[in-house]
């Protein structure tokens, strides 16, 4: 019984390399969460402990996949980003989707005794399908990392004002939707702070910025901020093997806040920086 | 904040629908699994707890995906057959794979405590890659099957000679390996023979031939052959929802059996079936 | 000038090859063809001279790819249809395209003088697009077929009874639109008849039925069928390089006759063999 | 004879546009041009006829592609640089490639008289394969340029020393070829130099940099430098049009210089300007 007649088959399997000196995008979202949100009984507008959970699974993927530079996330969905450079898997995008998109659920379902103690899961089991996209250029990835954060604005906002109508205003979901229709984000912030009370503004972080996650090296940037962009020579195996070593060992900053404007981004240069000065990301 | 001006960053996802009338296979394998392997103890040449987790987890992966007409497993990988009429998912790639991927390892970590009682799973947990193939007719598809089965032959007669010789032999790994250097299959079956008394067509034969996996309709088909090949009419609704319960509420047979052979298939005809007699499988 | 520092460009280059196994069909469409007619008087609703320039070029193209089993063209289109097993340029999808495109355009200008002499061309010169599609079935490579010469039929059908209505019912192109809006075939059919006596399936096959093409065997086929189907051993150096030969000095046959129907195939079973019985197209 | 039945088959047909914010080269070749060379007894090493008949096709080709912003060529291929924001053809790859293909082998073909007069073109025709490149940046598109002509350099000086050898010093092919292999560039120009007192740098620069080809606008640059970079709003229906008709009417500049330093680049910065400032092409 020799497999060598069958071999030939192998020739029908594509080569999926993203194209080099593109930043990837590994995007991984709950199938079928609103069914395991009723079923699990999840807090709405939001579900502090879901959104816990997601972050620790990201936490995780995070860590193990060093060439993960940032990764953001709300609701059910966490994006994380690797570095236009990366090598990972010879960037074969199916490699790296099932990859991060396994490990995410694995994630979720053996860290869901922690933040649901108690509540035990049931079939089926939460799972995440995912995706990879190239973005050619820093700024591009950007406005892809602002569409992520500006949607859960919109969404947050929208849910805080519709769960608040129908929880606390006693109106039924179709009321609540019919009133919210057409509505503009300074409506429904009137609206919360009219009938409610609240302060959009004063709701969780969590909430309305959803979570950006991202490598914070030890180095004091804020005396010596070159520290975090000591780029390896990709030539030299003992800076990338000394390189990965710092990655590995860096703490994973887990953090509620804007990243829309450049405020972020010039305060950490080194996440976004090029691999190495005047080479793949030259312009 | 508006998300008008980001959403340009959508025009970069790709379209990666397999083409239509193609068999699609969905192959997981498992990451790092030698490593799981020494941790966990798991026997050799072949555990059989592991094994029938593997199978377990396909089992719940069939039943899920009433598009999958056949699987087959060895080892740590399992290759899912999505029937070539199959619209799941309007036949996206990265979707099939990262949702078969995952749910597979939702299941492999879940069952695991009844497959490995008494033995805590620990991080790194089990996660499968995966990727989509396409074959365009049923006799490649039966190739690529063949190839899996054949693989697990060479594999599994290679790992029961090599495992004997050094557990039950006294050999080291190294001395084991030398000797099996070049050996053709009726070496190692002599090998096996006139060393240990064991006849290798007796092993098991889940280690031999790994386990093909399909649902069983409850329709005598042995009496009435034509029972099972009752295909719907893909423009009656009612029809396809019928086809889509019977699958559902089909037993899953799990078996380990040849599937080189033509035998196999004589006798099931309907797992290969066209989706519709004339229509895409029309050769 | 070492030009090793800039090598690394090549690895953007994508790998395009079509999987193997699957029917190629490379399709030309005339660019900007309405002009060029307009600017070269073609008649209407059918300009014999351009068809059978057309019909010239296509014959050239045939005859240097000898991959190509059939042809089918009409109006400023043609369709080259590769055997599911050839091998030519590795497959890839940008070679094929273009090697076929441009041979069919160099064909069109150096042959226009034949079939326009004493018009002069003039720029924009005659030029097409072109791509490649892949069929994984013979039944869908022949549904394709089909469709190209249904929709050569039914814009026939339209073009002769619309221009009839203008150059011999002395309609503005305006009115003739308008009364052909929503008439079926034998609406088109019986203003042919009744106003202008023409019997549509007089008309000239060429522009009914488009025209085919395909290498006729001087073997007698009619005698002895099997002739035009002596399949090479593809691992037969001097078989292959045999058949190369034969294919280069067959006949190739020109015709407008029906393609949809199975007659045209049972008579010329060898056009669409398989490569090697039981092999690729194994179902 | 309805069509509908077989409208299926486009379903296969893949959608094959470049990633946006992509750099798109379409580089051309020409398809077995030794032989062509050796049947027109084109001049050794370079013939000026045949490099000015490529570069007045290409200058055809630019001409009528308002988005190529810069061309090069040597020898018996070309590239054809589109500039990143281009959305021809909605970017799709086959469309491209065989559009310029085919403009191309047209304009070769009818320009030869004026090239070779007196010579007549036989078959087979001169014909070009091509394909297309992305490039994510700037830099990377500077570089793929740099290769060419690099390459360019390169394979002229060989080409130049070795018919020397061959021509002028009563080589045989085979012996000039054994004295080349190995050799440095400053062998090769100590070879043309002592053999044969020719100073490579004094030879015609068409010959040792190639072609380069863009628009020049008849702004004054040189006074007033940020004439050519006057880059419209693409939201601007009007700005747009009139952008078009500048490019349409700008004399296409010709030259044989360095692109592979900075100062082509830095004299000519609208050339690979972004579309707009601070979208598309933000880093």
């Amino acid at each position: 019984m020799a497999n060598s007649q069958y071999e030939y088959v192998r020739s029908f399997e594509t080569w999926d390399a993203i194209s080099p000196s593109n930043w990837i995008v590994v995007r991984i979202d709950g199938r079928g969460f609103s069914k395991l949100c009723q079923k699990h009984n999840f807090q709405k507008p939001n579900d502090k402990r879901a959104l816990e959970l997601m972050n620790a699974a990201a936490t995780e993927v995070v860590r193990s996949f060093v060439d993960v530079v940032l990764a953001y996330g709300d609701s059910d969905e966490y994006s994380f980003v690797f570095h236009e450079s990366c090598t990972l898997f010879e960037r074969r995008a199916a490699k790296l989707a099932t990859s991060v998109a396994t490990q995410f659920t694995a994630e979720y379902c053996m860290l869901w005794p922690c933040f649901f103690p108690g509540t035990e899961l049931e079939r089926p089991w939460p799972t995440f399908d995912g995706r990879c996209v190239a973005y050619p250029k820093r700024k591009i990835l950007r406005d892809y990392l602002s569409w992520r954060q500006a949607d859960c604005h919109i969404n947050n906002l929208y849910n805080t004002t519709f769960w608040n109508l129908v929880l606390k205003g006693g109106m039924s979901t179709t009321e609540a939707e019919d009133l919210l229709k057409g509505t503009l984000s300074s409506d429904k912030n009137e609206i919360l702070f009219q009938r409610f009370g609240i302060n959009y503004n004063n709701e969780e972080a969590m909430f309305r910025k959803g979570t950006v996650m991202y490598r914070a090296y030890d180095d004091n940037l804020e005396e010596n901020p070159s520290n975090g962009m000591q780029i390896p020579d990709p030539n030299s195996k003992s800076q990338m093997e000394k390189a990965k070593k710092r990655k590995q060992k860096a703490t994973i900053a887990v953090e509620h806040v804007d990243i829309i404007g450049d405020g972020f981004w010039e305060k950490r240069p080194y996440i976004l920086a090029p691999a190495r000065r005047g080479q793949d990301s030259g312009e």
